[in-house]
């Protein structure tokens, strides 16, 4: 397991840990102010929302490798299915390729999936996720050409009517084992995952296509489910453990911070908050 | 699969979908009055909570009975582990053997546990699930002998950091296989365990060990977590699918209609909560 104690350069902000996911939240500095802050503590890299990118993702790629910070990932595809997704099918995957092509302007060797919710009119997970699975081959070929490859995220389970129909470590591989395509991998983000007592089976089983691991913590007393989200050790995860079999795993990349916390992290001033998460990141991780 | 389109003799009320759950939450009916309710419904079955007994355990469960309905189970246990569990191991065990006693009382075949989150200083559910191993292994001898069963209910991966660290169908039957005790089973709520793709495999693997099962609704925006839940019918759930799992590993007792909605059906007519229950046991369930 790498000893992150004196070494922080596998450190990832995820910039949704500033409130970049959401508009209007946070202090809304501009990317090259943030890729500033993180170079300025030895972060290593970064991961963007697609809004932030507005156009000039090239240019902010090129600004984060000139100052030496490593464009990790990108956020996220539109909702393939369920009562957040466009109702067009078209729509959706004319969307998942722009993000596709954000993700390549930007540099991003990986573009994270949230899937949506459950189809409106059906029940359970299962019609559902046929639809993710075909929305998702469609959308490889695109992705390979581009050079960038597709992370499934399963989301926690309380996500599961509106948000993610993909809710399990297991049922993620088990649609990367579906669909067979060496650009498609899963993204393990402790939030989502912390509960499974399957999960380090699972990240066995998962191996090299873990491609992108996400820290953050589980409060024991969440106030909200979407926005109340843990700095590293303020929770009840055991995030050390998770490191260790994602590692185990064979995983040698970033480790990505992102943390949806509108009414602490977000509220705070970004250069404590980016302080504050490199300390925790050497300590608590 | 059972038919229940022209027949709820197999429904039972948990009179959390009246508020009982919570003090000042509801009509306020008292159980006597929810009974004669019940009875005239032809519902088969009622569900009490330890905080409506009040002393009066042996009256009511007789009350119940001489009306025409069985009580079918009790909730519940305190919390056994974790941060709203008391901190003291012998007041918790206490308690346990008081609700074993009441669900005697009662008449009330089930008493259920609901383990209680992480344990304060730990991280990660393995060692909370020890704590619960044990403290569940020390009440079973006085459980036997009040010819009362146990049911662990595995609760929702929401409530993992304070109400429950047993969160999946699979892990609650890990403990009882390691507890090994024929007085110890599950129950499965819907609520709790709709979203898992695991569930039709650990409902074979439970067979005879089922020994409650809980009817209600996911809602895809759900507000709250713990008060929010939904109607039969209303929400993303595959209900039909579960309940055919569940008769299909032999389960033939009641289903039991167990809602908290403290803005949606608790502010309503009780009676008109059973109607609806009622009705939409017999159509979409």
């Amino acid at each position: 397991m790498r000893d992150f104690r004196h070494d922080h350069t596998a450190l990832a902000l995820n910039t949704a840990t500033l409130g970049h996911n959401v508009e209007g939240a946070g202090a809304g500095w501009s990317p090259e102010r943030v890729i500033d802050a993180c170079a300025e503590r030895g972060i290593g890299g970064i991961v963007f929302w697609r809004r932030e990118l507005a156009g000039r993702a090239a240019a902010i790629g090129d600004y984060a490798r000139r100052s030496g910070i490593e464009v990790v990932g990108l956020c996220r595809t539109p909702f393939l299915v369920g009562p957040l997704a466009e109702r067009d099918g078209t729509a959706i995957a004319d969307d998942f390729r722009r993000a596709i092509d954000q993700a390549a302007a930007v540099g991003a060797p990986v573009l994270t999936i949230v899937t949506g919710g459950v189809a409106p009119g059906t029940k359970g997970m299962g019609e559902s996720l046929k639809i993710v699975a075909e929305r998702v081959a469609n959308a490889l070929p695109w992705a390979r050409e581009a050079g960038v490859k597709l992370a499934l995220e399963p989301l926690h389970p309380v996500y599961g009517g509106n948000r993610s129909c993909l809710v399990t470590t297991r049922e993620a591989l088990d649609l990367c084992d579906w669909i067979d395509d060496e650009a498609l991998g899963v993204a393990i983000d402790i939030y989502h995952v912390w509960w499974d007592g399957d999960l380090p089976r699972q990240i066995t089983r998962a191996g090299r296509r873990i491609l992108g691991f996400h820290l953050c913590d589980w409060l024991a007393d969440t106030a909200d489910v979407l926005l109340d989200r843990g700095m590293m050790g303020d929770g009840v995860a055991d995030i050390r453990g998770i490191r260790a079999a994602v590692e185990a795993a064979g995983y040698r990349s970033f480790c990505e911070v992102e943390i949806f916390s509108a009414d602490n992290w977000w509220k705070r001033d970004p250069a404590d908050v980016l302080d504050v998460m490199v300390e925790r990141f050497r300590t608590v991780c």
